[in-house]
């Protein structure tokens, strides 16, 4: 019989997929789970976005411009222009998914072999890519202590290698909350243009951010067109993650010819969410307020709850909708799994994220899982008291 | 400025997209192009797909599985099924259109500088996801002669290196039109066998074949459970390419299991087009027969103006809705060119598609271009005058 690559035995799997056979289990067992773990919003899609797929009148669902529709791609470089943030049509490639768009990037920039740097706690699925591509991911740590605030620049400089090409972070953070300052982008902006690398910001959480704090893009930092390299995605945003819709957003003409060269290759994103996408760009401020007005008062909630169960430890997330969380056990995969398997408090129980899936570092994150506050706030409270009894049994 | 990547600037171009700039200098000149260029059908997409986008009642655009639904995949398990194709649900991951399958299939089975041996001329994005992999493409010339019909095995086994992981072949071809017969695949399987290789099959034409000949699928061969990959669309099969809905199917498990570790990487396929493709499968075999009867006529009329002009030769296509042609010119490109920026009758032009850019070899093909008859009978006689008078004056 033939055999997988290498490559392909290397992919890594989804911290959270390993959970799903125990989860089954639960359901079997007729447990109720709160599912705290994943990051599909509970929110409604807007109204509009829905409407225009429900309008259609295509009769031929055809091929779109590789790039994106000119027509899509202006209105959102409207939008980009409205939170500061200077590209045009022609900085933009529409992308099937944030995804994509990262795929595309580290392709776009990446030789196999080369380094990027990432500050970890990190999105898992940042492994699979670089994987995919051939790209070794090198980590720099991040601590609960300060929220997971940005390391100091000379924590990533002690790793910048000939191989290194890029800084890639992702602001708001998933799965940290954390929202960069103003400052700390400025730090990295003047990182990279000394060392002359790539900036990568996956932006997709850039609408949720609490507290009136703002957030602030690498694209409003100037003299970054040539460093600058936006992932974006209308997934959380207008709470669309089944649409496939990304961008890849740069002012340096060589990526965006480069980019784009694989973007032919796979011809177009999806026609009709494309439909959907671009209609989403009218969705009103209201809807972003009621959105933001929800999840702040779902994470004070949680935070709230969290910090009264003895020796959890929570970063307070100012942005996305996660947080970390650091818990007086030694194995979190083994709780998780626990969880599921094992305990319920009146046939209810809670499914949780390990945080060592979202670590590059061996051995670091194993006491932390990550919660996702993508519940009603009523159910995130039932949630949290079960974790709480959760804790006092499995301690015993 | 920090730099794009080798592989980035390893990436092909199109070879359509080069002549994009000189098709918008004839619009400018307000000449009418006939479009024998490019493989996006004029064929209504079945009306039951695109009302069941219509009719859709969701509320939250949310992830689907990462392989596809459950419920999905049973549906064309049972399609495969129906075409002596003994596939399973278990043995299908719904892709993002038939590229990203290619994409998961060459990432599952090949590491960086493995070898896929391809027919040529195939098609030409092949070339994109196998730089984008890593993976070097070694061609094997099939003949205009023979219709393009499968090359001696010899001619395989003489390419076969340590390296090579694979054979990928497009049945029925794009851009050649070749269907392989069961001897031929039998022939395929056993070399795969003897030299424990994948064989890949591109299989996204399997509907278009003509003349009352059938389809025979690498997976309805016996014994191939282990060495079968089939690459599948929905793109030309209900004329949606804008979905972006595909699959790879596969009996090897380790395959599927690997390839379930991209596809989770991407989370999910578009949720919209998995609608409208599951719909689909309920069109009725009225819809393909107008279709083949359609496609069969304009074959027909095709060839046969063809090759009422002098010092042309035909490959003549039996399936999928292509052809190779081969023109009394030296270079295909600078005629494509020319026919675009330099020429016209009475106001009208043709864009045809140059064959070098389907070869990977060198020098191969430069007097041959792609015809694609996805233009309706009137038209296409209309465009093949065209060419005749283009020839001509080219020549003169």
């Amino acid at each position: 019989m033939p055999a997988v690559s290498n490559k392909g035995q290397n992919m890594p799997e989804s911290p959270i997929r390993k959970l799903v056979p125990f989860a089954e289990k639960a359901y079997k067992a007729n447990k109720t789970v709160y599912h705290l773990n994943i990051g599909q919003p509970d929110i409604k899609s807007p109204q509009i976005a829905m409407d225009a797929v429900t309008n259609h009148s295509l009769e031929i669902l055809a091929y779109t411009r590789s790039e994106g529709s000119e027509g899509y791609r202006k209105k959102i470089a409207a939008y980009y222009q409205s939170k500061n943030i200077p590209a045009t049509h022609e900085d933009i490639i529409v992308t099937t998914g944030g995804s994509e768009a990262l795929l595309f990037a580290m392709g776009s920039i990446c030789d196999v072999d080369d380094e990027v740097i990432i500050p970890e706690p990190f999105y898992a699925n940042y492994n699979g890519f670089a994987t995919a591509s051939g790209v070794t991911i090198v980590p720099v740590i991040s601590k609960i202590e300060n929220n997971f605030a940005l390391p100091p620049i000379s924590e990533f400089e002690k790793l910048i290698t000939p191989k290194t090409k890029a800084i890639l972070i992702c602001n708001p953070g998933n799965p940290t909350g954390y929202l960069y300052s103003k400052e700390e982008i400025q730090k990295l902006a003047e990182m990279v243009k000394k060392h002359d690398l790539f900036l990568v910001a996956d932006e997709v959480y850039r609408e949720f951010t609490y507290d009136g704090s703002k957030h602030y893009s690498i694209l409003e930092e100037e003299g970054m067109d040539d460093y600058a390299i936006i992932i974006d995605s209308v997934s959380k945003r207008y709470s669309m993650c089944g649409a496939r819709i990304g961008c890849l957003v740069s002012k340096n003409k060589k990526v965006i010819t480069t980019a784009l060269k694989f973007a032919q290759a796979r011809l177009s994103p999806p026609t009709f969410a494309q439909i959907a996408s671009e209609a989403a760009l009218q969705t009103p401020q209201s809807y972003f307020d009621d959105v933001i007005t929800e999840y702040t008062e779902r994470r004070n909630t949680l935070i709230a709850k969290l910090e009264e169960i003895p020796g959890v430890k929570v970063g307070h997330p100012k942005g996305a909708f996660y947080c970390i969380v650091e818990l007086p056990i030694k194995n979190s995969d083994a709780f998780a799994q626990w969880l599921l398997e094992d305990f319920d408090v009146n046939g209810e129980t809670i499914m949780v994220a390990p945080a060592a899936g979202f670590y590059s570092s061996k051995n670091v994150g194993l006491n932390q899982i990550r919660i996702a506050y993508v519940l009603k706030e009523e159910s995130l409270i039932t949630a949290v008291n079960i974790l709480k009894i959760a804790l006092q049994e499995y301690n015993e």
